[in-house]
């Protein structure tokens, strides 16, 4: 890869976007961070988002309003849904339909404006079993619809989407990360964070970043609401 | 097919939505029309699009906004880029990038939230031809990415992706369409229309649409602003 080619990082502001945005830049890419804010209730996350942009002091860094909270259908978007404390079987309710395949396409969109060619996001088959969207022939689908959909694709000038933490254990994924010098003391990972961005330590996301670290032999810099 | 299915039409309030919307019902579907605020010059068709959605009695539209025009790239949401009045070869400069896959994405959200399988969009590969994204092949590997991204395709129940105008003439899709009952003079086409939604008479989708009518045989009931 040329050295200075442009990319477009999604950055959710959890500790595994932080980790594939350190990479990206270690790849040589010129970074362009993507956060959205669609309807969330863990809307602190993009607070995160800004300080993990600022860290890595990406090119740019752009905050896209989409509202998919309007369909609701999801715990994630839906406050009448309750967040779950421990896993479930199957598709988790934390699961928002299709939002990787928006997500990707809005990047897809702005990475042909801005000429950039790679399109790098931080899904992992293994703690996210669950999500359809988050599996290697997904991503793999995804790509080859963006190279038929664009002039880029189009013109023999292809797409990648890179996801670098697919198939890494959390705890590989924050090794890697610290190597990289992220400070994931800026990251926050819960679904139900309180208004100071205090994590529940109770929920899914929560217990995997907790497992990781202790797996990883690192100190947590998480802040918990029962850490006051 | 089971008649009262649910389906998602994208309802741009132009001329091939409108007939497209038409067929839907005519397929027995109960129709959710979804259009987009996505930063078009040519807002004006979002009041065609209510007209035709109302005049079709839809089960529900919704009027999503989605800034698009905040990346550029297109003259469709730049107004530093002129409107072409005549055709060009290769990719034209009112490509919105990944404006389709965008489109289908949240389509696609609303559909897994309403139980809905099939999702109806009036691409033409025959007069969009330079359009990459409304060729057959894209339209395909967006419905293989999106039983692979939602909880609705793994679990065996598949969306599929709509097109029945993606062959047709702009001539044979009025005509199908006046046999449904479409009243045409509800929609419009034009990419630089007016305040008062007249057409300019010149654009390359004016410049389609009239042709398509003349080819039919039929009076065209858009209002040029050369009418006045």
């Amino acid at each position: 890869m040329k050295r200075g080619t442009r990319a477009v990082v999604l950055l959710s502001g959890g500790l595994d976007s932080a980790t594939v945005l350190a990479i990206a830049a270690r790849d040589g890419h010129e970074c362009y961070a993507l956060s959205f804010q669609y309807g969330q209730r863990h809307v602190i996350e993009l607070n995160a988002a800004r300080r993990v942009a600022e860290a890595a002091a990406v090119q740019e860094h752009r905050i896209f309003p989409i509202e998919l909270s309007v369909f609701g259908g999801s715990a994630l978007t839906d406050s009448s849904i309750e967040i779950p404390q421990r896993s479930t079987h199957g598709i988790p309710v934390t699961y928002v339909p299709a939002r990787n395949t928006v997500f990707l396409a809005v990047a897809l969109g702005w990475a042909e404006v801005i000429g950039a060619r790679d399109i790098y996001i931080g899904v992992n088959a293994v703690d996210y079993s669950g999500y359809p969207d988050c599996r290697p022939e997904f991503i793999a689908a995804f790509e080859t619809m963006a190279n038929l959909g664009t002039k880029a694709g189009v013109e023999g000038d292809p797409m990648r989407i890179r996801t670098p933490l697919i198939k890494l254990s959390k705890a590989h994924i924050i090794r890697q990360g610290l190597k990289l010098g992220v400070d994931y003391s800026l990251t926050i990972s819960c679904y139900a964070a309180d208004g100071e961005g205090h994590a529940c330590g109770n929920c899914d996301s929560c217990r995997l970043r907790a497992k990781g670290f202790a797996e990883a032999k690192m100190a947590d810099p998480t802040c918990y609401t029962h850490d006051e």
